[in-house]
């Protein structure tokens, strides 16, 4: 199960998976449970308590929104480290970069929320938010793309299933991109769609993993 | 131990849980967490700090019973990985809908403890709170009754044991129900009783786990 | 290694230690980096910022012993797990009382950061400090009590390492009993007292984990 | 590949790594994630959102220079746990310091954002900032020379590796000095060049890891 490609003396430095997991993990647990805290809390004081939590609806909205799509990224990213084996320094930096996108998302979520109710500048909020679900979509797709072509990935898994997962984790880009024009006209129709894209295009489901969960698995995870 | 049901070709994907379990042990700790954030400090210029900190007491209350829910979820979700011997792709999502169902309750929670003291909105706050608690307790039951069904269970457990946990992770609901009803009417007696509710329904006290902690375990976690 | 005490029938649930590990971790990771929220930044508006930052000084004290007495616990608590063999229900619900209580400190740190500078509330916010502390100390000696007692502790610790640890793990108590009485007459003494509490009482020089280090390992976690 | 030196009776306590990654980690990954929260989102009433938003460089820059020298930190720090075998106390104190210094790191990133704006106030905020980062920076070697004079490194890494990366570490030093002087003068000089020095200065390019990622691996993590 182990045999991989371990050539000593390559001069490049493998590292072990499970930090880079744990971490990653940390992030997206923290990023998408923070979203709450964007909501605000209608004041006591206010006449209508009902009246007022309904009317915070926009706030309901992006955070379903946003919670989907951090959650949609988890499991791409969930998928990715069941395909990998090891990991190299720019494979890090790259996962970084997809975490400092992911970890911004609050900011243009809570922008979205204030700008649905005045509905005057939704349009800046709503490319601002798409544009950045946008990236996080391109980042992970990089990611992907990088671990295949450097040959990261656990030598057990199928070559069909490395062509598969490459084909299936394109098409959120389009969409988002559809989505971001859409958004300049008709912002409100754009944060639904959003909604439709993390709910649907979420995970393969075709493509097998290497079979590690009832069989070895890898020791250091 | 671990010639569990690995089919090769099997179309559906077989996840490690360890991944799950780190991430939902992350939402879960932010969540818990969080919840100090939502107790208001006392302006240090009150005349009278001690008076200031006692008259806040709802936001203890409110701040007591979201984290004992959120602990005996934690409980409940441990109880059923302990039980889980790999995750499909439906179960996962099942997993985001439970989390973000937890993760939204520091909302509801600072409704209550805003309310608790203008006696007017006690309703609104506490009927919220309920439905949120009642969420999380059917999300629960589904979690389990899924993976139950779709034999994710390690194949080391007695049948006697998941009839055994079946039971016993449906009596929290009734009980939701019956306060969601009470709160209508007596909002504070029923934040009492969600306590009590937390406090009581948390470990099943007699079914037993499959004896992984002291022999093999789980390769992958 | 593995041939631990896992009686057949048993009644009692045995918990695999992993995710208590991960969960306590979690919760105690954002107790102590949360507490930077409660630095109030100054306002770029003042006319000198240098000033303003130096007047700030009791937050840096609230955030420094805050954060010792979090490390400390954390410390504690990894002796602990070091030792632990398996866990029971009982004493995840002790660990749960115990992430409770340091859960909760933020608050009383914003309180003894906001009233040091108004010297008026100084002796309440610090005894609730004091007392906040105290119980967090107390449930870390239960705990390590209750597993000593259900020898919950693995089968390779030395009974002497037991007792020695036992011994050691009580000291932080008399101290900080003793830091409270100080408190309700000179606060920002008993708060200097917490810092040098926290940063002396933190791991037993002389007991010995089993090893476990560089020999086998729990296969679990 | 276990046979380390773990001389049975040996008085000083050895810990396995695992808790002390987890925890490390998980603070890291909140810091990193808090960062966003101290973007202060443009009031919706605001007439023009897209030049509110604009206005706004100085968070954002504060924000990727942040996420970037955490994002460094949580790199060199895994590198160092690769190479690490086992902690013992005086590690995980020298550790729980490090964190200290990077879950402060959001304070004076939110001073540089808020002072950006307003010129006056700038070199205060910028030389505190930068201060706070080459206290990291010192704390991270020391990490490492501590491990590497204690020989708590695996035993299958090589003299020139360990070499190599002391070597290595260093740079960060001199570069944080020279900014910090240069901030004096030119805050937001420093500012751009504390950015350019987390983006170079990230990973040892050369430095072989021991080989685990696809040989044994450490049976405890």
């Amino acid at each position: 199960m182990n045999e991989t490609t371990s050539e000593p003396g390559t001069p490049t430095i493998r590292f072990r998976t499970n930090r880079m997991e744990a971490f990653s993990d940390g992030v997206l647990a923290i990023a998408i449970t923070l979203l709450v805290l964007e909501i605000a809390v209608p004041t006591a004081a206010s006449a209508n308590l009902l009246q007022a939590v309904i009317d915070a609806w926009p706030s309901y909205l992006a955070y379903f929104v946003s919670f989907a799509t951090i959650g949609a990224v988890w499991l791409w990213h969930t998928v990715i480290t069941e395909f990998l084996d090891h990991a190299d320094s720019v494979f890090l930096r790259l996962n970084l970069l997809l975490l400092l996108v992911v970890a911004f998302l609050p900011f243009p979520t809570k922008l979205v929320a204030d700008s649905l109710r005045s509905t005057d500048n939704e349009r800046v909020a709503v490319t601002m938010y798409g544009v950045n679900l946008l990236l996080a979509s391109v980042l992970l797709s990089l990611l992907w793309r990088y671990a295949a072509a450097k040959r990261l990935i656990h030598p057990d898994a199928s070559d069909e299933d490395v062509v598969l997962l490459s084909q299936r984790i394109t098409p959120g880009l389009g969409g988002y991109v559809v989505l971001i024009v859409i958004g300049l006209f008709a912002p409100t129709v754009a944060v639904f769609g959003y909604l439709a894209l993390a709910a649907f295009i979420t995970l393969p489901g075709r493509a097998r993993r290497p079979s590690r969960a009832g069989g070895g698995g890898k020791p250091t995870s």
